[in-house]
């Protein structure tokens, strides 16, 4: 028996964002343990920077906080959808810019310990402004800041999505 | 009725790590809204800087991402624990480093859409190495290596938990 294998599943619920179940799995002592797992599709979330280089954010209420907070755009990805699609989908839904070139830079786990969602990370620029497209349910403002505002902010406290704030520490070590 | 308000909270599972419950909460079109949150008591991860400025890092098994992942020493806070005190005792189980010197960095969501999830970031540096105090069950190794490595491992996808990145993108604005 291999370690860290996944040798039993139980769906406990199911969603319409994520899945949980009770996984089993077998430990390097030979032992099993029972683990409960959060299953998600991945997501996609983008860093649009404009001509001017301001980088393009959105606010917007989130359930997990209870608060109103500053991100990147993002979204999680549709069945099947390619991550860049998502991101460019989420970016013109969002804020009304499509992006002419776009770049991807890295995949992230947010909560590697229980959660299986994957986000890969991109880079956008050659914006052109759209109309947002938002759905009937979705409260979302555009606002845009320059990279070093925005690094002041991190230290302020005044950003508080764990993307967005290394999104801004990336894009600054390659601006 | 104001927007966002949380009107009802309905527990659907309960579980060691996490709960999951389904919130109704007031949107600002006066509509309401049913939303899946897990509910979790918050973490703290800790920066340790060696006095040669090597960043301690540990390898273990993640059951979201299905794999072994580098990260800083992390953990979920005990009941009423203080984040510094579980930062500290975390980077001392599970690398066998006790540090003099802590300091409080920022507090980020890491899935604010879905988890209530709170982690606060720490840096730790004044080192003294000690004996590691894992559970029985708990199988983890340490690592250490130079802020420039760690650059490069970013790059090259070597490094893929969120708050690890995060850190190690933080830590190369301020050494």
């Amino acid at each position: 028996m291999k370690p860290y294998e996944v040798v039993d599943i139980q769906k406990v619920y199911s969603g319409p964002i994520f899945d949980l179940v009770k996984q089993t799995i077998t430990l390097p002592n030979g032992k099993e343990a029972y683990r409960d797992v959060i299953i998600h599709n991945g997501a996609a979330v983008i860093i649009p920077v404009t001509d001017e280089k301001k980088l393009v954010l959105v606010r917007q209420y989130r359930n997990g906080s209870n608060s109103m907070l500053l991100e990147f755009p993002a979204g999680k990805l549709d069945h099947n959808e390619d991550p860049k699609e998502c991101a460019l989908r989420e970016l013109a839904e969002e804020t009304g810019y499509h992006a002419s070139g776009i770049k991807q830079l890295f995949k992230v786990y947010p909560v590697a310990a229980y959660c299986s969602e994957q986000i890969t990370v991109f880079l956008a620029e050659g914006l052109k402004l759209g109309t947002p497209n938002l759905d009937e349910d979705e409260f979302v403002e555009t606002e845009e800041y320059s990279l070093s505002d925005l690094l002041q902010m991190i230290d302020d406290g005044d950003i508080q999505d764990m993307k967005t704030i290394m999104g801004v520490l990336y894009y600054a070590r390659i601006a």
